[in-house]
Formats: structure tokens, sequence, C-alpha cells
């Protein structure tokens, strides 16, 4: 099998170090891996596959050495210079940062969901925001077969989301220390703001979600809404999700249809006390759903819940899984 | 002034002792108030308004020494058993358990939303839900205004809601223990399970919210769903509320149309970073809302954020207003 060389961007921040710990698990044909970071994290040492790694501080000319593939996770401003540097010297950018999400010629890609969209980029392919990424998998299933008319987000996202600082924002909390990322204590309360605002009242993530899930659903049209909020959990977002059909369902039928759902892992038990939760969902690489019920408030809708480790598949594991496609495209 | 007498029911556990706290600050004219509780609990003691109390066993004779009313919070089975006993020596019960609540010929009270409701009563008058108190005041105004068409709400609940138990499993599993109320740890989780599950695969919770919005709205075909979720907040609920009109509305009007609500505080400034936090709630008997904004997947609805302290707004605090209106109404 032919080897790649791999450029990881931002390795030292939680995403990144999430994404080289998944790398090796994943066991993909790497003939070279080189760490780079931002000045401030440069020169930090750790071990990559049992070798003492160092990583290098991110610069104008990083990519001249030629790397087939980068993941960028250092933030839009990182990507924004950085990226199409890489491009320029022939790499291919898989970027976690919300820089190109939105722009046309760069594919959003979810493996399980639009796969068929990783090879038309033009040296940028955008790993969506976290809590899209965890709802496009059940959502794209039943879209195909009920037709989405309406969806109604609300989130409860894990401090992870923040990366490190959200981290110890809520364990300096729990030491009765006040916030320095979050702009009020999370200890103890629900923040409904993640991002800034808009004008239009809506946070920049719940935009986000918002519009990523249109266009990874490639409907540019569809009806939907969102209300993101901070909870006070180390990891793994979870979603409460109200969706509205155009096709009528048969609960039971709809229900195997999201267990056959590539990436998509049913937990719905209700009588034994199953449902998806974040402490159980942490460490894996699938969207958890269950409390899959009728809305009696429409002709045809549903409520269910939606959990998902937030770095991994939220971040790290699916720009590896875009890697890992993009590897086996090319044989 | 005329003066009443009152015995406060289930006057130990965590809304008890917050009824006693609440009816002193709001100085009712009473000429009598005595305190019961099941026998496990009893001879408790404890000071109210500056003397030494004791509270006593709760008997089937309890009542015999008369009191004009009776604030039970003691659960339900104890509600359903000693409230008809109560009743029958002339006693006014207010209730803050489930037991009556869907009763056809019991109110269900929120004194700044349904107070016409509160003599309609026969003996018994229901305090609904905490989660349902403080969303129908700001959805009160809104539908006398624009018409309520539907309504989606994701709930954010604090521990305090499971009462002093769930407060000690956040405090135990804080420290790395196992909880004993909740069916799974609660700290970094969100348990979508309040109360145990019906065949239809919702919680009793989310029936009873959607059940008791109609009531006290007087909306019997309401068209309204619920997800209620334990969040790993110490106290004060926060709601994610979606809300669909009949009529268009003016955005300025409607945020008008709220901070004239009575019982209602309009925390709406999102430049300033301005909304509402359960920590700020927490103390206060306001139902507290912000993130107003145009919902633009339909024709004409909004979704916001809705904070208020469940112990208080939510159970006792409007417990003792109808009990104030109670005593208004007799003069």
């Amino acid at each position: 099998m032919k080897k790649y060389s791999l450029a990881i961007v931002g390795a030292t921040g939680l995403v990144g170090r999430k994404v080289i710990e998944v790398i090796q698990e994943y066991g993909l044909p790497l003939s070279k891996c080189e760490f780079f970071a931002t000045r401030k994290s440069a020169g930090t040492d750790f071990f990559f596959e049992g070798e003492r790694r160092i990583v290098r501080e991110l610069k104008n000319d990083s990519f001249d050495e030629g790397f087939d593939f980068a993941i960028f996770s250092a933030g839009a401003e990182a990507s924004k210079f950085f990226a199409p540097i890489a491009v320029s010297k022939g790499c291919i950018v898989i970027d976690n940062s919300s820089a190109f999400r939105m722009d046309k010629d760069v594919p959003l890609v979810v493996p399980e969901v639009n796969p068929e969209e990783i090879e038309n980029n033009n040296g940028i392919i955008a790993n969506p925001n976290c809590s899209t990424i965890q709802a496009v998998l059940p959502l794209k299933a039943l879209d195909d077969k009920y037709g989405i008319k309406r969806v109604i987000y609300s989130t409860y996202q894990a401090v992870s989301g923040a990366g490190q600082e959200g981290i110890n924002d809520l364990e300096r909390g729990i030491r009765g220390e006040k916030p320095t990322k979050f702009p009020y204590p999370i200890v103890n309360n629900c923040l409904p703001q993640i991002d800034t605002f808009l004008d239009n009242g809506y946070t920049k993530e719940e935009e986000k979600m918002i519009n990523e899930t249109r266009k990874i659903l490639k409907k540019p049209n569809l009806r939907i809404t969102a209300t993101t909020v901070r909870v006070p959990v180390l990891n793994s977002h979870s979603e409460s999700i109200n969706v509205e059909f155009e096709k009528k369902f048969d609960l039971k039928e709809l229900k195997d249809v999201l267990k056959k759902a590539p990436g998509v892992i049913v937990e719905d038990n209700p009588d034994q006390g199953i449902y998806p939760l974040a402490i159980n969902a942490t460490g894996h690489d699938e969207s958890f759903v269950g409390r899959i019920r009728r809305d009696f408030s429409v002709d045809s809708g549903i409520n269910f819940w939606c959990v998902s480790d937030n770095v991994r598949k939220g971040a790290a594991s699916n720009a590896v899984q875009i890697l890992q496609k993009l590897i086996e495209n090319r044989g």
C-alpha cells in the first residue's frame, strides 16, 4: 500500500492532541508525520508511535518540504493564513476551523453523510462544527427516507468544545475560582451563548449549525432554527432535536432506519433506562440517538436525543476519517 | 387585618423549608402556623419568626384543631391521603404535588396568569410543576397578544428539582461517589429522563409540562411538545422555548409585551452579554427571559431562553403567592 506524508497543524491544542491519538488508533499508512504549532506552543515534545517527537513552529516555509495532506486545528486565523500556503505547495488540507466551511468551492464533509464531496475540492476540505456533525448523521438517514421539512435544535454542549481553556474553567469553577474563558461561571450554570452574537440575535454557533446542516444535507432552503447552550459537562455534546417530515412514518420503521444509518448507534429502550448519555459517548466515534418518539403537535414529526464525543467525532475523528477516505480513494 | 391559621405539611423537605422561609419574607397575617411532616422527619426543630418550633408528626387528626389554610409539599402520596382529610375539616389546601393538578375541579394556579381560578376550588388548589410555572408566565402574555399556535420545550433542569437527594447526588458526584437519587451520574452528564416513562415514549415530567401548560393557558388543544432534561446545575431551571404564533408580530413590540408581563423580567441585551442565567435567577421569584429572537423557519415564531428559581417560583413562592391571594380575597 502506498504511504503518505501528513502535517498536523495545531498539534498542541485539545483537538490537535486528539488528532494525533486518533491517527495512531486508525493506523493509516503514513510515510511521515510532522507536527506544527504557533510559536508559543512550539517545542513541546510527546510520544508518537513509540518515538519522542517535537512540535515544530508553524512558518511560511513549513510546507516546502512537501506534504500530501495536512490536518489543521489551530483556529480560523491560522487556517486562513497558512492553509492557502499549504495548498500552493500541493498539500490537501483538512481544516477543523470555521474559516472555509461556507465557501462554495470548499466541501464540508461528514464521511458517512456526503463522502462523494471529498474529491470535489480545490485543496481544502472543511470539517463541520462539532454540534452539526453529530446531528447530520441521523438527519441524513431520516431525510433520505421521509424528507425533512423543519428542524429545531436545542443543544447541551460540553466545555471541551471551548478547548483546554473551557475544561480549565470548569475545573477552576469547581474550586470556587472565576472563569477566564467563558463570560460567566459555567459551574451550576447554563450559558445560552456560544461564540459571539450576530445582529439578528443569534450566535455564530447557532448560525453555523443552521447553515452547515443545510449545506451538508444539500437542502439550502431547509427550515431550521437553533439554540446553542454551554452546560457544565466535561465532554460530549447532547442535543434535543425536533424534526418535522414531509412524509408520514411508522415509528418502528423510523427507528430501523436510524439503526441502519452509518455512524449512528440507537440507544433507545426507556423501559430499561437506556438512552444516550454524555459520559457513555465519550471515547467513541458514533452519534448516539435515543428518546425517539412521535411529536404529537405536528402531522409527522419526532423528538429525539443525540449525543456524541465532540472532540472525537465532532472534530478529530471526523477529520481523520476524511483523511482515511482520501487515502482509500488514492488506493 | 384579619389573621389566619396555616399548616405547613412536609416542613422538613427542600420545598417545605423554602415555604417556611418565604412565608416569613412575605409577612402574611398569620394567627398561627404549625409544621407537620411524616413520622421519619417529625421532631426536627428550627427557628420561625424568632421562636424555636418543632415539626409535628402528620396524623389523621392533625387538622382537627382547625386551620384556614394548608400548604402541602410532602409528595403525591401524602397529598392524596391527607389533603381530603384537611379539606373535610374546613381547610383550604394549596398542594405542591402532582396529585390533583389535572383534576377537572381543581384549579391549577400561577397567580400572575390565572388568579381568577383561585376561588373556583372545592378545597384544593394545585401548584403547577416547576418547569411549567416559569414558562407560562411569558407564554400567557404572548398568547393574549399574538395567539400561541405551537410550543416546543427543551429544558435544562437543576438537581434541586429532585429535592435534597438531588442536591446530594450532585455533591456526591463531585467527590467521585455514585448517585443514589438519579439513575446515572449527574456530574459531567445530562440526563434526558425526569420522572418515569409513559408508553408513548415521553416521561411524566414531559407530560406534565404539556398538559399543565394547556390547562393554565385554557387551550386544551394547544399543539405542544417537550423534552425535559436534568443538568448538573444546583438550582434554577433553564428552558429553550420555541413558539409559533397565529398572528404576525413586531419583535420590539413583542419584547415590550414581555416587559409588561407580570412576574416576568426581560434580560435581553446580547451586545452587553445580558441574558438570563441560573446563577442569577436563584433567590428571586420572577421568570427571567432573554435571547428573544425571530425564528426564521416559520411565518411567525420566536425562540427564547427562560430561567427561574425552581424551588422558589417553581414551588414554594408560587404556593405562598396563592395563599397571599386567598388572604387578599378574604380581606
